[in-house]
């Protein structure tokens, strides 16, 4: 499948790298072509990646991943351009931390919305899942290296969509029983409210390398 | 040990009525004394079971538990006082719901605050620790129900505090290693935030008889 992953900092590039390795074409957008870690990326990749613009990623893609910091999203999508994302699946696996909030950071959307509904409001013909954002980036491409099954949480609009996602979640290597498709796009107020506390283990545990799973 | 239980709702008896089969003193407060499910919580508990107003549960306890709607808990403490409060364990099991906003509800304090401090604001001298708010009351005093281990979260300002509350939670059956002291009264800012993904894992799965445990 060619996918295009919206951002070049940590996440986006280890979600393309795991997609090369599972046989997909992937290119990485940057704010501008050339981007010296989508050129590293591309150059240790092999034939099935590129880089290019947000815009030119988002128009290689068949399915398409917003890597980008929260507080950056709406514009990189921006300028990815609606008439790439549309009648796509687009991953959103961001947060709308508050960067300039010190350690833990707040969000700066929070509770009674979320970047996730911003993003399908301003792009209402793209196919918005939000799913991968509960974790460390590590952890969302390769979730077997924990001790024990663990839960990533799912949300959109669109069934189909959420279908095509969790067959790419199953490549990661999540088991079907570990994905909980949570509704509509509105739940990602849950996923994303979830951060405050992750970030207050991964402070007190000093590790990112953890998930949460549900008991019963 | 006297035990005063600020609320009367599900979450107050159901912590009352466990305490008083562990043996300990408890009286529950309500906003009157006399009030309907209180004066059944004593009928059916015996002589270690009283009644009476916030104040006067408050006074009675050498540790008390804030088991009201979190809407209401600035008021009922302020009905309860200071001087009955101080220099006491005040355990907050609350969460400031909003439940005027339909299902599943929004937080009235969200992410850069929280009840939690709110409350040790207020009142500066009582000795606040945010625990068991991040799950249904049934499991607060019956945590062995689930099928394996889970994690609770505690935070607070008073090192001594948390340690009597994490000696009343394990007499509740929590074990050692499932509890994770977060650190100060800020933490409430996780555990708070924690709610919107709880009620929708709640609305999904349809039980509230679940909890997290963090796989590493």
């Amino acid at each position: 499948m060619r996918i295009g992953i919206i951002g070049t900092g940590n996440v986006g590039i280890t979600i393309a790298t795991k997609l090369v390795e599972l046989g997909h074409q992937v290119k990485v957008g940057s704010r501008n072509s050339g981007n010296e870690k989508a050129v590293a990326f591309v150059a240790e990749n092999g034939a099935n990646a590129s880089e290019g613009t947000f815009a030119d990623a988002a128009a290689f893609g068949e399915v398409n991943f917003n890597c980008t910091k929260g507080g950056a999203s709406l514009e990189a999508l921006r300028m990815a351009q609606a008439k790439n994302l549309n009648n796509k699946v687009l991953i959103d696996v961001s947060n709308p931390l508050d960067s300039a909030s010190g350690m833990p950071p707040s969000l700066l959307i929070s509770n009674t919305n979320s970047l996730g509904e911003e993003i399908q409001k301003e792009f209402p013909a793209a196919l918005v899942v939000k799913t991968l954002n509960t974790i460390w980036c590590g952890l969302m491409v390769n979730p077997r290296q924990l001790s024990e099954s663990h839960t990533i949480f799912m949300c959109g609009n669109s069934d189909e969509a959420k279908s095509t996602t969790k067959k790419i979640l199953k490549e990661f290597g999540w088991m079907d029983e570990e994905i909980l498709d949570l509704g509509d796009i509105t739940n990602a107020r849950g996923t994303e409210s979830y951060l405050p506390i992750w970030l207050r283990i991964y402070l007190t545990t000093k590790t990112g390398a953890f998930n949460i799973k549900i008991v019963q």
